[in-house]
């Protein structure tokens, strides 16, 4: 008898009638012979509006952040309420536990804890009895019985950590999109949904900007070497297995997929003294105003001096500027220039490791296209560059095309 | 320095700017160097929107009174969050604590649970501190860590649970209206807010009607002797005083009250045959049905024959006349009669006690009215008497009048 996890979002517990459709798909676990265990998130937007209630107290420098959490909590204990209610209404044991009741331990930190450890005994023996435990997603105790939440992506990492601690045979997340696209199927019409894919590949997809799946859930999952599903929980097809590379059942294609985002900028500095310790000098004072770097590109200068270029999120340009320009002026740099209309693209697979001229076959598509690359950054299993903002569903295009990622390998 | 512990309703936190105004009240008694302890219920019409969501599910023979209660219990868990925010925001150093978290424990008995034990220790550190403890009402957990709600009057019965056990000197339960008054101000205008009253008195006012406070939180105030006081959380009023009766500062007066309820009906069985048990026999099936039964009247009788008379909710009317029409084919009785539109009008004052006359006087007034008395009933303090509905009005003016209500004995 396998046991499944299976995680429901916010949209597909968004009504009763939604909530029905789950209680059928756990009805059919059940019946073909499966232990199942649900977690869910908030209904619909019932975040949103418990934000909007704390935002109306208003006052951006108080601490409020361990009240905010046993606010938030409630959304997903309406959740389970009511999940197990309409699961008992269809005939299926079910009983619901908040974070707290099945001791899923984080560390102190309000608002975004980390789970330390899930004392899965009470499950055990509510799942040895046939019953559905039906789990607050997001949320937890830490030591002192204080309320705590996740953070962004919190509900999948429960899932995971559940799944992880009860050795489940899979851990399924049921969203509104049918699983792991080769590419943003709204620029690229031909973008078809993956089968499988590896954790490294997920998490460099998840990290690039295909946010289907939040990094930290992944992260889990690959680590404890839970499958991981992601799939619609408004149709019935098989979505996207995210499993361990060496437990891919076909030969990994050459590359698995191609993520961008827009919204990006990039700032240079020109003419650096060459000299160590100066992307600290730099980035310092950028990260204390809480600004978020993505790529980081420095190049091998012929003088004494080096260019130096980061990406950033497009609303931080202007203030990240003007930190910068002070900054080159202190250190004697010859100037500052950037660009707020770019985008950045990357194609991820694990093939790349065994294949040699993928970057020179990218940039060659790139060069036929007139397309100008104005960074390149690698890792193992991912190219990325920046190019103009205006050229990216071109570029997605071509890439998508030419790397053949409409083809099924299966 | 004094504890108090302040219950703030649903009409008292139904919005932020409401929060705004309890912060207010609780700054006030800080200042003047008293702990606060603050209960809170659901938002509004919180509870209402969560039930409603459970009632979608739909199944009225389904036991989900588990679930219901994790529901439910989300609605103060949103409030106490916010209060303990907007306390933050005031400069008022608060925490919020769920039922569960202060081990408020119940028993098992879901959606009706009685509060068995009260851990204080948590809440004593806290105010020890000088934090204000914001303390859900109306839930508890059962020894299983189970989540359970009170029932109605359930957060009321919570803040004199929290007062008895912290032995504080007060506990105030700020409400919508001004306090405890002589009558329903609605129908008698000179009605007035009453300054004091023994727990005895509000007993019998509360259960003849009055619905200010539910019945249980004023039995165990008087059993735990913590002073009570009802109030409007929209003035400055001070309210009304429930205390013991040798706590009141002013000589009882003869009556305190008058409480009525209209919406009643009386059921007749004539001619039933005089034997012991014949009560049982005719109450049984009724309450079989989960009707609830109030005054019950039986007449001796000269042969060997009795009347026994009982009154009840006007909406259970027709399912107990059938029922009754059965139980007196089966015990040979004469004749079932009953009548639909009759109140019951009651006069409260431990005066009585001390006092003989009253019943006469009471009687005397109605008598000059022309109002015909169909049914009497008594306890110590308090005296009931069934009436035509539509005299209902003028029988209370008459009385508040006759009885000098409306002049202050202070």
């Amino acid at each position: 008898m396998a046991l499944l996890v299976m995680k429901f979002g916010g949209t597909s517990v968004a009504s009763i009638k939604h909530m029905e459709n789950v209680a059928a798909r756990v009805r059919q676990e059940k019946q073909a012979g499966n232990e199942v265990l649900v977690v869910v998130s908030a209904m619909g937007d019932e975040t949103d509006r418990l934000v909007s209630l704390a935002e109306e107290v208003q006052d951006q420098a108080l601490d409020t952040r361990r009240e905010l959490d046993v606010l938030l909590s409630t959304g997903e204990q309406v959740s389970i309420a009511l999940v197990a209610m309409v699961l008992l209404k269809n005939g299926i044991a079910a009983k619901s536990f908040t974070g707290g009741q099945v001791a899923i331990r984080t560390d102190a930190v309000p608002n975004r804890s980390r789970i330390l450890e899930v004392d899965a005994d009470k499950l055990r023996v509510e799942l040895a009895k046939g019953v559905v435990p039906v789990v607050a997603g997001f949320q937890g105790i830490d030591e002192a019985g204080t309320i705590t939440t996740l953070g962004r992506g919190g509900s999948d990492t429960t899932a995971v950590a559940l799944a992880a601690r009860l050795d489940a045979s899979e851990c399924r997340i049921y969203t509104d999109v049918e699983g792991v696209f080769t590419t943003d199927p709204r620029i690229v019409e031909s973008a078809r949904c993956l089968e499988q894919i590896s954790f490294e590949e997920m998490l460099e997809l998840a990290s690039l900007g295909s946010k289907v799946l939040h990094t930290r859930a992944v992260e889990l999952a690959g680590k404890s070497q839970v499958p991981l599903r992601v799939l619609s929980s408004f149709n019935d097809a098989p979505g996207t297995l995210i499993t361990r590379e060496e437990d891919l059942t076909m030969e990994a294609p050459l590359i698995s997929g191609i993520a961008f985002t827009k919204n990006e900028a990039k700032l240079t500095l020109l003419g650096v003294p060459d000299l160590p310790g100066i992307a600290s000098t730099i980035l310092g004072p950028i990260s204390a105003a809480n600004i978020e770097v993505d790529m980081i590109v420095q190049n091998v200068s012929a003088d004494l001096s080096t260019d130096f270029t980061f990406t950033l999120s497009r609303e931080d340009y202007d203030e990240a500027a003007t930190i910068l320009k002070q900054v080159a002026a202190t250190m004697g740099a010859r100037e500052v220039t950037g660009d707020s209309s770019i985008a950045k693209l990357s194609i991820v697979g694990v093939g790349m490791r065994s294949h040699a001229g993928v970057a020179s076959k990218m940039f060659e598509v790139l060069a036929a296209e007139s397309i100008n690359i104005q960074m390149i950054s690698t890792s193992e299993i991912a190219i990325s560059v920046v190019i103009d903002e205006k050229y990216l569903e071109l570029a997605a295009r071509a890439l998508h095309s030419e790397f053949k990622l409409a083809e099924s390998t299966a």
